[in-house]
């Protein structure tokens, strides 16, 4: 048994409370190293005269190098010690604290300990979460409802995007086609941001809390949104907390007065007067974007103005939840309160990062619901899109993902094949459709909860921004209708099975240099076979299934 | 190179801001098994256009199978993304968010993120903690001032412990025992709790608020930190939060009125009328102790009571921080917010937990700033007591625990050789002082505040609970005049060399089968060679030093 293989620490990934009884503890060895792995645990203070039990653990996860073994447990006094026994034939090790032992150590003092599943610290994402499929809608492309209220330089709908221009895209737009959100089946939006800012992305705030008035008032969000519940549609708004727009009055204040202005310490400024050196700023920036200065989040006023807005959209107009850019470059000490606020408002709003790498520092229970699944997103193009990842590199590196983080975490994590960030799905995959069909089967087969990006439904095209902010196009002859129902099809499929929300996952085949991979989703005694071929070609898979299987082919070309 | 024992992943002891400007990246690898690592860093914003940097990464630590890296970088506008480049030879391995490559990376897209360095997340211990060193006084057993304010049922002043008795204890005998304080060199004292309580340890709180008046009053507490204070010493009290006693009136309260109780919700109830069932208390208590309900700190006004306990403490007598009794039992989520009272009231107040096990949970700067370090206890116990670890396995322990931590959390780690929980050093080594001293010595030179308990500087004795607990004697015939000044000369050598504080810590002998060690501390270019011997005969050490050193015993038998 190779013991550098072996990991295990308590906490993140490695020992978390599932649920307020259920502690689960994971171990990583060397791939197909060990026979077993027994986990010995009990109550430390009844240990000498109870005795320990032992649970055999699961491998639920593998990648290129590593089995993941798994135990639930549910310790009667929510006290926890624990140790782990590694069989391999005749070999056998023991692991505590102080590493491997030979021989069964003498004492559990030095085992491992989970101290108390404490209420207060389990991680409890949103029930509805896994229940949910979102549809991200960028407002000012979106569908333009009320043409009074365009911008003067507004230009006619479904012309070419820039980085600058504008098409008139608003709230009542949304209203108006939400017939067509409830026949694509989605129950989620999630909106990019809708406060008032100058550029057409909104992403530079000049208001947190008023709408921007070419999209609408904040009334007619509260319209739009109790138009969504009566249909069951939750609605997720866009926080940008990390920086204002050039134009807050608080940064303008600062831009005018320098050190003086009661809002100097609002922003992170390096040099007075403010302004750009060499093409950097002289204060913290969004990158080195001019016209998005870094908050100080760290300040008192700010805090309060933001927890504010956090606070006023839930509670006022009733959101469901905040996604938050750039999540990541916020302190954690910032979303902590954010999450307390927020939950407050409304213990059942999902708080949804923007980060597009490894995120267990967020995913503890503290801070986030879920972040924007983006490694998910490269595994699934690499494979389906791009050729780049055959089968076994597919389930390997989707095999640590699941790995990387509590089990709650991946259930619901944001599944996205694109966003107002990356190139169109359909762009990617050169306007093969079968392709596109293929990496979105993926998508809503998989742990966590899919989000369709506006238009990708419709076969709406377009590459890296400003290409992926194309209008809608509402005229049906514009519209891919045999797409839209391959869509509405799986969303509905998803929608009605627990095995494909939370039900456990198996590879049943993923091998070297073969594009075909075949996966099994089970609950509820139903169990969905997945098999895909990312080839060019015909392939035969022969699956590891029992004979008795009654099978439908619920789905493809069978 | 072994792939399978390559580990890194951001955050926690792997990367984190060692100050404000400081960001510590960690890799491990087996041990001896790779020439050379880089570091590949850069801003994530500017990286395409600037480009990278490279830094080489130095082996900071060392256990049984691996060897731990470490590179120190300054990230100019305080992003960082980065990768490592591992060289063996000819072979070259870049590591990266999916792992390793054979050739670089194109995109530094994958490469990991340590996203922004915010101030608020900074672990920041209070910097007087590297210049302390505490003395432990167990109160009512170190000195009785007052005899006036003895329980009735005392016993004469140096008899036999027992779980139960009484010797009369309290504040005025530690005024008047200053002198012996200051002769000692100490410059903080931690107390066992102080609280009115029944017990002789005062674990089971009856008035968090209200000194024991077995001990005296609050207006005494506060005399006794004026007096510590003009002698340059500290004072830390014991926060029992955990649980509280029996008679605390919330629980008596709930005792006598059940589910009606308004305080019903203030403990974890599983049953009424509450009692003991088949010897477990029908609520949550610390083990299964039934004068010891288990708090509930999820509750509001419980946390609100704890927290203003937590404040008064501070503000209004002065103390300098908190030791939190079985810190590990309770949420995390309560102790973010004690943090936060606690550095309202005194930003330089400390933070010390009682974990006995693995305690980065706790250690992220967040909750606290060190914990009781008992797995250094037992690697130096094991070594220079036990005779069950040699050099070899010492040195491995300690560089295992080394690269376990944040560095800060090193430099203010609380490193006792015995406490009110464990037996007395000098019992551990059958009275045999010399054991005891190289014990010692190893606590005080290393990094990490070292404590000594009351009167082992004397060469009092005491196995395990109640044995450890006897009466400080004050009569000088009683006291091991040699020994004291013994640890007074570690205490000030310690205090007068910042090398033995947070000096760099490199081991120059430690072999397999050899019970003698040999390590150096260095910084302000001053060097401590520590070499030690815990076999039975005198031992020969050839050190790898250079030979122009002109080297000064300072200590020992030359």
């Amino acid at each position: 048994m190779l013991k550098e293989a072996v990991y295990h620490r308590p906490k993140n990934n490695w020992s978390y409370a599932y649920d307020r009884h259920t502690v689960h503890i994971r171990l990583r060895t060397k791939r197909g190293d060990v026979q077993r792995v027994q986990l010995i645990h009990g109550d430390k203070y009844n240990w000498q005269t109870v005795g320990a039990e032992l649970t055999e653990m699961n491998v639920f996860a593998q990648d290129a190098l590593f089995d993941y073994w798994q135990a639930a447990v549910k310790p009667p006094f929510r006290r926890l010690k624990y140790g782990f026994k590694l069989i391999d034939g005749d070999d056998q090790l023991w692991l505590d604290e102080q590493g491997f032992h030979e021989s069964e150590p003498k004492s559990m003092n030095l085992y491992f300990e989970f101290p108390f599943l404490n209420a207060a610290d389990v991680f409890e994402p949103p029930a509805w979460v896994k229940d949910a499929v979102f549809y991200q809608i960028f407002p000012e492309r979106f569908a333009n409802g009320d043409p009074s209220l365009d911008p003067v330089n507004v230009e006619p709908w479904g012309g070419e995007p820039t980085t600058s221009n504008f098409f008139g895209g608003d709230l009542q737009g949304v209203i108006d086609h939400l017939d067509h959100l409830t026949a694509l089946g989605i129950n989620a939006i999630y909106f990019n941001p809708l406060f008032e800012a100058l550029t057409n992305h909104k992403y530079d705030t000049i208001d947190y809390l008023k709408v921007d008035p070419h999209f609408g008032t904040n009334e007619q969000l509260k319209k739009l949104v109790d138009a969504c519940h009566a249909r069951g549609i939750r609605v997720l708004l866009d926080a940008v907390f990390n920086h204002s727009g050039n134009e807050w009055p608080p940064f303008v204040d600062v831009r005018e007065k320098g050190a003086e202005s009661p809002y100097a310490d609002w922003f992170h400024v390096r040099e007075y007067p403010i302004g750009v050196k060499d093409g950097i700023p002289t204060y913290d920036a969004f990158a080195f974007v001019q016209h998005m200065p870094k908050l100080n989040t760290e300040n008192e006023k700010v805090q309060a103005h933001l927890l504010e807005v956090a606070r006023y959209w839930i509670e006022e107009i009733g959101v469901d939840g905040w996604r938050l850019d750039v999540a990541n470059e916020v302190d954690h000490r910032f979303w902590r309160s954010f999450r307390d606020v927020v939950k407050r408002a409304n213990p059942e709003a999902y708080i949804l990062g923007e980060i597009w790498h490894d995120s267990l520092p967020w995913l503890a229970g503290d801070q986030f619901d879920a972040v924007m699944n983006y490694p998910f997103t490269e595994a699934v193009l690499d494979f389906a899109v791009r050729g780049t990842r055959d089968g076994k590199q597919f389930a390997d590196l989707v095999g640590y993902l699941q790995a990387a983080y509590p089990q709650q975490a991946t259930e619901a994590a944001f599944n996205l094949l694109g966003s107002h960030d990356t190139p169109r799905l359909l762009t990617l995959c050169n306007d093969d459709k079968r392709l596109m069909k293929l990496a979105t089967a993926i998508q809503f087969t998989f742990s966590g909860t899919p989000c369709i990006y506006y238009g990708d439904e419709i076969g709406l095209s377009g590459g890296q921004d400003p290409g992926c902010r194309k209008c809608m196009p509402w005229e049906e002859d514009k519209q891919d209708l045999e797409l839209f129902a391959f869509f509405s099809g799986l969303v509905s499929l998803r929608k009605n099975h627990r095995a494909l929300k939370d039900g456990t996952y198996a590879v049943l085949h993923a091998e070297d240099g073969d594009r075909t991979l075949a996966y099994a989703r089970e609950a509820d005694g139903e169990k969905f076979i997945v098999a895909l071929n990312a080839s060019k070609r015909k392939e035969t898979v022969t699956l590891p299934i029992g004979i008795d299987v009654a099978a439908n082919v619920v789905f493809g070309d069978g």
